[in-house]
């Protein structure tokens, strides 16, 4: 394994600094059942060291999280440390419902028993939850004059950008990054997410592109007998034995979250990854290591994807959740089922069709009940059309290389509402702490943002001393 | 009791004609508990008779009902029904979660019976439910491409307006009539209300202003001795032993609903009411047909206001409900709080102060957590900084005679956020069916709405073959 024996590029990105807040939040901000007036503790991370302060109506950057632990966002959500000093912002992380600390009913053992608890996670609460607590944590610092500005990425993109069209009287603007909000109903091929996976490994290489393509058949024939099967543990260096299928998916999802996170820099955010992983990958399955057979090809580009650090001595594909992502199987088994198909001719996976898609959430009835519930409450269809004359101040990022941009807005709607794309950019990468070795359309990404909320700001103050 | 025993001018508006349709609505939008999915019939009214149909994508005009029988507010929104035909618009009156016959849990008394049913009942569940509803109806006609505004008078209106600000993919425009969004937290001045119900009375005749400002210490001495409460329930003709803090609450009620409906031609809304009822109340308090002591006075003017029909013998002051607005307790009493004082001084009422208008509120206790719900949901601070370079397509009327104006939007807030005010106007006025004797000002407001309706319409129509 030569070609990462060598020592690891330091990723020398800062680390997030923050103190801890927690806020009383209600349960159900929509009804007023008994069961609504129920309270728990949300958790928000807060850093004020560049705030210019109330008196001066310095602006606050707000995040609006995900699924998952509060400070995993914030910690790959460096851009806005780096550009916290020339804007003097407070910045503030807000935990999602149901993620992380910030769990109703006492701890996630209750709170995930079943639906009768479970069921006040939904983006609507969400996005009340964080109406809320900015609009309270405001009237504590005496601030009600500084301009909000939310960001997120990917669902808390998709936050971000719904909280700026459904409470535009708490955020005068949204940084979007990487946020699919066009992923539902039919608004866009279902099959774009693994086409984009697809074409990023063929843009690297044909070879490796095909080699991923037949090795599915090659696969699926190593559980015909008990000797295929140990061979394929002892191949790929599997902790336990594994069926075909749970192989298929770890490899699939290493492709995919690869393509996701395919940054132009070393960095940890879903796992450990040199620069460039797809790239790596690639090379991994065209200069194997050991053998020029299938196998040691996959073990090859699986090994880069789950185990740069080197610290694996075999895989344990057996599901593990470091960043409490847990809920998010309950989101898009009730509103957040975003269908993806896949071509098996234009991709280099076996095919997938729709209703296949659906089946993968749980709760079946549910999913069916509600399918069309997200572009029904935050629209979608003609998005173009919809906000041409409505809403401003939101900026789209997507990169072209993540396979969620699929699902994103890529065109400019109005003056205000614009997009911005990066060819070579993927999941959320301008929202990462700024390193030296950035390439430069990143440099330019970044600088664009900041320009584009600079004006609101801009904008915000003159209209606060004249209307 | 001369002045009116002459016929009463035949109320010659029209009557609204429709079909009655039923649709299976979920109870709650925003969570997934098992509770969440229970399914209610919701009733809306329909009228294609001038509608040109999906091909054309002629409109859809949607009335956003609010606490009452869907078909009393139907009654009362025939200036729908006259612009029907010439925009060839399909209309649609949809009737309020939890009034009428659209009753969640199988009727009104298991619907109403605890916190635990009733609780369902609130502002964005019932917007989303117009959301579902048209989204559905639409479908169904194959008209996804024929343009939606909204429309609503009160809290009707505002369910409109919000409608617009929260569901643009869905309406392409609100007309928000006598809407007072405005009218919750600090926003607006709590005494303003009963300021204008006082000003109507005191523009017709200052005695008139003045016998109303003296006669409720002389009411309160009518419950000093037994004689003096037998006197009381026979000069104010009451048809049981009433204490005198409900002869009040009859007469301020009376006061300020005939400056809420103070409509320039005879109407039949919360009373069967003569044309200008605040001047005809005055003329009997000016004029007594007997004898000239203020309770003969104000008898006088609380017979035009709740008997001018003249059939009733005796006044029942015990609680009705003809409209099916009980739930509007419950409402008030959880988000939808609107601060109301009076001012002694100002006003010709007793003076209330803000714990006072708080506390007449049923759950208290609730209240005070979520009195400042519907700003952080909806809005309303710095409303024109908010909207100004935000949202579009809304049409704010409101008539200056009717106390809600207080509360309503009164400026233009952007190119199409627009303010349409009447001197002379009473609540939503501009929503009635148009008779003949229309004064020209109401004409020339009617005017100006179909005016800009058709500008959205137009611009809807050059989006779609362009966008």
């Amino acid at each position: 394994m030569r070609w990462k024996t060598s020592a690891i590029p330091s990723i020398s990105s800062p680390s997030a600094q923050y103190d801890v807040n927690y806020f009383t939040q209600t349960l159900d901000h929509f009804s007023f059942t008994p069961q609504s007036y129920v309270t728990f503790q949300q958790k928000y991370l807060i850093n004020s060291k560049h705030w210019g302060g109330a008196s001066s109506n310095s602006p606050i950057f707000v995040y609006t999280g995900n699924e998952g632990y509060i400070e995993w966002f914030t910690q790959n959500t460096g851009f806005m440390f780096d550009i916290a000093p020339q804007f003097k912002a407070l910045l503030v992380f807000i935990e999602h419902r149901y993620y992380g600390e910030s769990m109703p009913f006492g701890s996630k053992d209750v709170a995930y028993s079943n639906d009768s608890t479970l069921g006040y996670l939904s983006s609507t609460q969400a996005l009340a939850d964080y109406a809320i607590l900015i609009t309270d944590l405001k009237k504590n610092l005496s601030a009600e004059d500084s301009p909000v500005v939310v960001f997120g990425g990917s669902y808390g993109g998709m936050l971000a950008a719904w909280f700026r069209l459904k409470y535009p009287h708490i955020a005068i603007g949204a940084l979007a990054s990487s946020a699919p909000i066009l992923a539902f109903d039919d608004i866009v091929p279902s099959d774009g997410y693994y086409n984009i996976v697809s074409n990023d490994f063929r843009n690297e290489s044909e070879n490796c592109f095909n080699v991923i393509k037949k090795s599915w058949k090659i696969l699926s024939e190593m559980s015909s007998t008990s000797s295929n099967r140990r061979s394929l543990k002892e191949s790929l260096k599997l902790c336990q034995d594994s069926d075909v299928d749970s192989v298929e998916g770890w490899l699939s999802d290493a492709y995919f979250e690869a393509a996701e996170t395919d940054y132009p820099t070393p960095a940890n955010f879903i796992q450990n990854l040199p620069a460039y992983p797809v790239k790596q990958m690639c090379k991994a399955i065209d200069n194997p290591s050991s053998g020029n057979n299938i196998l040691s090809q996959l073990y090859g580009a699986a090994n880069i994807y789950y185990n740069y650090t080197g610290n694996l001595s075999c895989f344990d594909l057996r599901p593990s959740d470091p960043h409490g992502e847990g809920g998010w199987s309950f989101q898009t088994s009730t509103e957040m089922m975003m269908p993806m198909t896949i071509d098996p001719v234009k991709s280099m996976f076996p095919g997938s069709d729709y209703m296949e898609s659906i089946q993968d959430f749980t709760y079946l009835n549910f999913t069916w009940a509600i399918s069309d519930w997200i572009p029904t409450e935050f629209g979608g269809h003609n998005i173009k059309r919809v906000l041409k004359r409505f809403g401003s101040n939101i900026i789209f990022f997507n990169g072209l290389r993540d396979p969620w941009s699929n699902g994103g807005v890529l065109e400019d709607i109005n003056k205000s509402i614009v997009a911005i794309i990066a060819k070579e950019g993927a999941h959320h990468v301008d929202l990462r702490f700024a390193t030296e070795e950035d390439p430069k359309w990143l440099v330019h990404v970044r600088k664009k943002e900041i320009d584009i909320i600079k004006r609101w700001i801009i904008q915000y103050d003159k209209d606060l001393r004249t209307i």
